[in-house]
């Protein structure tokens, strides 16, 4: 079936941040190699968690070539389209919040270009808004209000069989077009790079005050995600910014 | 959401054959939970899994309220509909195999009219052929050929997920429409009640040789699923063979 296509599974990653139960690393596992997908990043995971799930059964080399990450940042830098999965009751208000019926054929068309990452939180507490602020939208597995919350493996699985059906639904030209090298979405980590150069301007411009500061990289990030950039675009944008911030540190105004 | 609609609620029925792991009872309440689906029985579950999946936290009224079984021809009595899930390596040559993504839909319909039974196996071995002679057909998950064998309560919670999905998109009028009641299906009760009675009249009749008595039973069970009796014909049959057994047991031909 063609939820086995590569492009389908080298453009699909599955990021689980601070995940603590070792049976839910490997449930994870077994359901991506149950669907065809095969990367997988862990994010802070609990050593323990990781180290336990290495050693279960039946999604040995996946779980071998999992990657371990230091932040969500480094984990999504070179995706093109971020997604949260999250329950209605925790989200954040300021982000797109999609059902899964509804995302599938976005996140399966999106794939054909660049790579996706499917962000999942802890058991416990879901996705931090700071994980949130990495994510151009977040998506919903449409369960009943009386119990809404997933378990984790249980979440992955129902959105890598909604996926795949929705890739196996797309049409074959669509997966095949080539988009001009220009027009492809900007990674992420041309777009956190931006956010950063951006960041120092508007600090070196005054623009901030103290208080705000935190908070403000989150707001960026969200403003970056929302505009949708090209590769192209972005990197035009950041050559702007850097003579900009060139020319506030050689001529600073006291 | 519609999942959580009552009729959803009463026509679906989640039946666990020979369980072993409390922990999948126990993500399977929970799955169900999500989906708006309450009905669970389990067919000889060790009893260690289902004291353990029973103290375990989350689904705690749905497990308490499941029905322990002694066999699948009690647990699937009042359904007019019996699905067994399976992997494609494991499965009956004898009844249709039907892919998920195309059986949500007419399991959804059937539900609208009777008690639809949705049978997985235990996570060894999956359903036994003896099984599958209660199933009127069998579901598939579309999961890659390299790695077909999905965990138990994953594989519950994909077929929910789905069902609940076509659930929603049903036409409202359908699921509000009256059958005459000659028209419903027979119950699975009434159909093992007429294969008993056929059986025993093939066998007075000296039909069977002794060698396939015991296979006979599953074959003539499955031709029966096979003809999709109404209720009322249902009757109708019984009616006949009780005769015909009768007459065969006052006049014995030798």
């Amino acid at each position: 079936m063609s939820a086995a296509d590569s492009s389908f599974n080298q453009n699909l990653c599955v990021i689980l941040v601070r995940t603590r139960n070792p049976l839910n690393i490997g449930a994870v596992a077994r359901a991506m190699a149950n669907f065809g997908a095969s990367q997988l990043r862990l994010v802070e995971p609990y050593d323990v968690a990781f180290r336990e799930a290495r050693s279960a059964v039946g999604a040995g080399e996946l779980l071998a070539n999992a990657e371990l990450c230091q932040s969500v940042a480094e984990a999504v830098a070179d995706c093109t389209l971020v997604i949260g999965a999250t329950v209605a009751t925790n989200r954040s208000a300021s982000l797109p919040l999609i059902t899964l019926p509804e995302a599938a054929p976005r996140i399966a068309d999106a794939a054909q270009t660049g790579k996706v990452a499917l962000l999942f939180g802890s058991e416990k507490r879901g996705l931090a808004n700071e994980d949130m602020s990495y994510c151009h939208w977040l998506v919903r597995i449409p369960t009943t209000p009386q119990s809404p919350s997933m378990n984790l493996a249980q979440s992955v699985v129902v959105v890598l069989y909604e996926l795949a059906r929705s890739w196996e639904q797309a049409p074959a030209t669509m997966k095949s077009e080539a988009v001009p090298a220009a027009d492809l979405p900007a990674k992420m980590q041309s777009l956190l790079r931006l956010a950063e150069v951006i960041h120092e301007t508007l600090e070196s411009s005054g623009y901030y005050s103290e208080a705000v500061a935190a908070s403000s990289e989150e707001q960026l990030r969200r403003l970056l995600l929302r505009m949708k950039l090209t590769e192209a675009d972005s990197e035009i944008l950041l050559g702007m910014f850097r003579q900009i911030l060139w020319k506030l540190r050689a001529n600073p105004s006291e």
